[in-house]
Order: C-alpha cells, then structure tokens, then sequence
C-alpha cells in the first residue's frame, strides 16, 4: 500500500481546492468542521460538506472507515473525514458522541486553547488534567470510535489522556518543541508517551509551528522529522499540515476568540501580524505534498518510511480506530 | 423468506416490551421516535434508544436496512427502525433529511393530522396540497431513502404525494374507510393509488381505527384485510399496529397536541374517554402476532399471502426503500 493522508486541514473549501487535492494525488483528508460550534451548528456545517458531496462526486465524498481511503484511491478521488477542534460540538451531553460519530466524526480535540468541559488547552495558565466528564467522554469516545486529539491541549491533560483512553490517541497537527518552541508545538515527554501508546504525532506546516515561520526551508522541516524520527521511531509520525486555505481574516478571529470573548486574542499571531501568516513557498497547498516526499527522500529516509511518513502510517490508525470498540474498520 | 414485521409501533419501551417482541416472533419494529419533537429534541430521544440497544443487545439492535431484518431473525433479535409522525424533526431545513436518514430514520409523515410545512394532516378543514417546500423535501426524501409516510395526511395531500414521489410510499398504519368510517381510515380510492404506485399499506390495530372499537372481533379485522386484498391485491399489504403500550394517557395528550393548542384536543377520542382505549382481547401486544397469523389462515389465505401479510411484503418494501435512490438496501 501506498497512501497519501493528510490529517488535518480547514480550508475555505471550493471546487478550486477540490482539484488541488486531485492534483497533489491526497487520497484522504481530515477536515475540520467545528471550532466553537454547538451540536446543531455543527450539523449545518455537515449539510454544507453533504452539498458539496452532491457537487463534486468525481472529486470528493465522505470518508467514513479506513477502507473509504483505499476506495478513494482505487477511483482517483480524495476521502473526506470529519474532526471537531473543540468539543463543543457535544455541548455537555455524552449521548451526542455516538451521535456524531454515526454523522461521521472521526476526530475531536477534547479542548482548543482554553479549558473546556474535558481538559485544558494550551493557554491556560493552569491546567487541572482531564475532569469528571473528560474521563467519561474519553472512555465514550473509545467505545465509539472517536479519536481523541490533543493538538490544542495542555501537557498534563494530554499525558493523562494518553493514560486514560483505552484506545490510542493522536496528535493530528504539531511539531516538536524542540524545534520551535510554541505554545503549541509539543515536549519530548509527550511525545514519547503519545507514541509509544501507539499514538500518532501528524507534523504540521502552520507557519507558527515552523522554525524561521513563513521562511522554513523544506530541509529544515524534513530535518526535525528526521530527529523526531530518531526519537521515537518513523511508525508512528505522518502529515497533519493545518493548511488554512483561501480564508479572510475574519476567520482566524473566528478560530482564535468563537464566541468566548469580547475582546481579540492573536494566539500564535500578534497585533502587527492578526492575520494568516504565509504558506512556505515549498508548501502553497495541496499540490504540494509531492515537494515534501521528495524532501523526505533527499534527507535520507528509505521509500518505505517515507510511505509511511506520507500517508501509510495514518491509514494503519484510521484502521484500528475508527470502528466500535472491538473491531477494526 | 417469511419475516414478522410490524411497521409501527409507539410504546413506553422497556425491557419487558422487548422480551414480548421476541417471545412474538417480531423480526423487525418502525418505531415512532419523534410526534413533535425538534431536532435537537429528536436526537435526545435517539440518545435513549442508543442506550437501550446498548443495554439489551441480546434483544433489539438498530435496523438500518432491510439486510438487518435477516440479521435479526438470524441472531434471534427484533431490527427497530426509526421513522417519525411528523416533519417537525427536519425543522425548515430540508438538508436535515439526509442528517436524519443518517441517523437512521426510516420514514417521516409529511403531516400529523394538522396542517405542516409539507402537507395537509387529515383533521384540518382545508387541504391545499403539498406545499412547495414539501415538493421539494418529498425529492430529497426519494434521493435519500427516507420513506414518505401519509398515515395522518388528508386525502388530496396524500394523493399528490403519491404523485410526486418518484419512489413508492406507504401509509405505515391505517384501515380502509370502508370498513370503519374514521377520519384516520383511508378511502378507496387513496388505497388504489397508493398500492398501484407499488406504495404499501399497513393494517392497523389502535382501537378507534377499528370497527367496534375495542370490541372488533380477529375475525372482522380479518375479513377487513380479505376485502382490501380482494381491492387491491395482496402484495401491497402488512401489519402496522400502531401499538401503543404502557403509556400513562398524558402522551396520548402529547401526541394529539403537542405544543400547537393550549386547549385539550380529544382528536380519535372523546371527553368522556380521554386516554388511550384498551386493545381487542386477540392483540394485546406483540406477544398476540400469532392470533393474527391463525385469523388470516383461517379466512382463507394461503401461506404465501399470510407470509407476505405478516411481513414479506414489508421486507421487500424495506428492500427498495432505504437505500439513497438507485440502490436497494
């Protein structure tokens, strides 16, 4: 098998970007279809996809099971996979897990930045762990097939998260601290314990997660999956490249203050620089994950790990994870 | 094949409503989840059901396509399908339609008995016709494999969604006019269009559908059947029994209305009896499908036509019914 995976983008979503997926051969993509959405928000923006799903049949439809990606693949199309940034899509009703996995979420942070009903985000000054209801949406998310993604969280909520699901969890979209130190990129500690849990850590191309930003060089970005490699081992790394295509502004505003506050929040950004930073020219969009295979080459990686590192090891997860309890699908 | 199916049922469900479903034989259960209920509201109410399936999977499972009635009679379990009496759980918003067949639902009424935003309900003065959101909600319905059932519309409604469906419908639990002359029971010539639109047409047991009520004799229920089959044909015929068991008669007030009146609406029944009538003495509850099975032997129908009553010919709808439009299921 050789598959291309990308686990995590949120892009103002056209036929234009449908075609650059073709165009870059991804057979799957984890898009993000909530941020501070409630439940029933969170189904308009899934009638919005059903839309586009009757668009564009030759280009996209919703991925649903690991098989979904192979079937992609076999008719030149890309598998379309559901994930919640936030909870908020739950409200505070463990019920709706189930609910929104069968409308085909596959993937949910238990917090985005701030604290949220089940863990803390990454801002937060404090962070208390996983809580009452955390532990129970945890183990409900596990019997669902419900990945549970860290990406925005907290250390100590992510390593008890880690502890807690039955199941392996992932990291869809960050970088090493190590080699650039932000709030979000994340501390060898969780990253060993991620993936030797069996986790998946999805390296990111959000500019703020790059070390020299909008001006990484490919080699660089190649050369810190390398260590991480050396850390941990290729298996369980891939691509999660929080491509934020084509948006106003007003979006990142959007994602970074929801509903929650009055006043703006710049997150990673700041007052002179409020909007999407720029892509590395080396990775625009879509059409560009063959730039990245062709620098994991040049830095050393053998055809299988750079396989892997592409796509494989992801559909290994989506595989174990995103059937009921028990099951593979 | 020979499947028990009954295609409506409404009850205040319990595990010992489900041990009767099993000791009668009842392969397959449409089940009413929702009278008025909005959609988030829906959705609560398909929470519980997530529960019970999950409390008693020795029992019932959730039935989702007709290969599940099979599963069910195979593992010695009764497949509950999921429908609703009303549109209020698609709100305004036809993209809900394929949200809700997601979620499982089977069949949608486009009416209760009053006027909706699809059709006319078969109490009001008046029936204009589908609306023009209800032409376009009965095409999303026939795209997605949700049934329209007609069981409370009025009669020019009824048959100009029998019209415009481009895939058969049903009226899931009714009795012909002819024999008890109720503002529920169905004219001739609404059951002629219906069944020669391959649309099907299920047998009711709620009393005030029955002629001398809670006294009707199986005997009279079954010459009912014998004539309309004479009318129309057999193979268009099943059980709907519209059983509604265990309910303390506040529902029976929910059901009539909701939250539309303020004023207490007797509709089937009266003020001197208010609450739900008691049910004939032969069909207590699904434990009774055998005496339903003798009574049609005994008025003469062979095998073959008792099988299809019973739930051949529901099975074979189910076939046809459920899969988004150009699929079986």
């Amino acid at each position: 098998m050789t598959y291309r995976i990308d686990c995590l983008q949120y892009a103002n979503w056209s036929e234009k970007i449908f075609r650059q997926m073709r165009e870059g051969n991804v057979d799957a993509v984890h898009v993000t279809i909530a941020y501070h959405e409630n439940f029933r928000e969170t189904v308009l923006n899934i009638e919005r996809w059903n839309r586009w799903f009757e668009q564009f049949p030759e280009l996209i439809f919703q991925g649903r099971w690991a098989s979904d990606v192979k079937l992609a693949r076999d008719t030149g199309r890309t598998a379309i996979f559901f994930g919640f940034q936030n909870p908020s899509p739950i409200e505070d009703d463990i019920g709706l897990v189930r609910i929104v996995h069968t409308l085909g979420a596959r993937f949910m942070q238990l917090s985005y930045n701030n604290q949220s009903l089940l863990a803390t985000g990454c801002y937060e000054a404090e962070d208390p762990g996983i809580t009452r209801m955390g532990k129970q949406v945890i183990r409900e998310m596990n019997r669902a097939g419900l990945v549970v993604d860290m990406s925005h969280s907290a250390d100590r909520s992510t390593l008890e998260a880690i502890e807690i699901s039955e199941r392996p969890i992932a990291i869809t979209h960050a970088n090493p601290y190590f080699w650039q130190p932000a709030l979000r990129n994340k501390k060898d500690d969780v990253i060993r314990a991620l993936t030797s849990a069996d986790g998946m850590l999805g390296f990111s191309l959000y500019p703020h997660h790059l070390k020299d930003k909008s001006n990484c060089t490919l080699q660089s970005f190649c050369e810190m999956i390398a260590q991480t490699a050396d850390m941990v081992g290729v298996e369980h790394l891939g691509i999660g490249s929080d491509l934020c295509q084509d948006h106003p502004d007003s979006v990142v505003e959007w994602m970074r203050v929801g509903r929650w506050s009055k006043e703006i929040d710049y997150g990673e950004g700041s007052a002179s620089a409020p909007g999407f930073p720029d892509m590395p020219d080396w990775f625009r969009d879509n059409r560009d994950f063959g730039n990245i295979e062709v620098g994991l080459k040049t830095i050393g990686f053998n055809d299988a790990e750079v396989s892997g590192l592409m796509g494989d090891n992801w559909m290994q997860f989506f595989e174990n994870s995103f059937g009921p309890a028990g099951t593979s699908a």
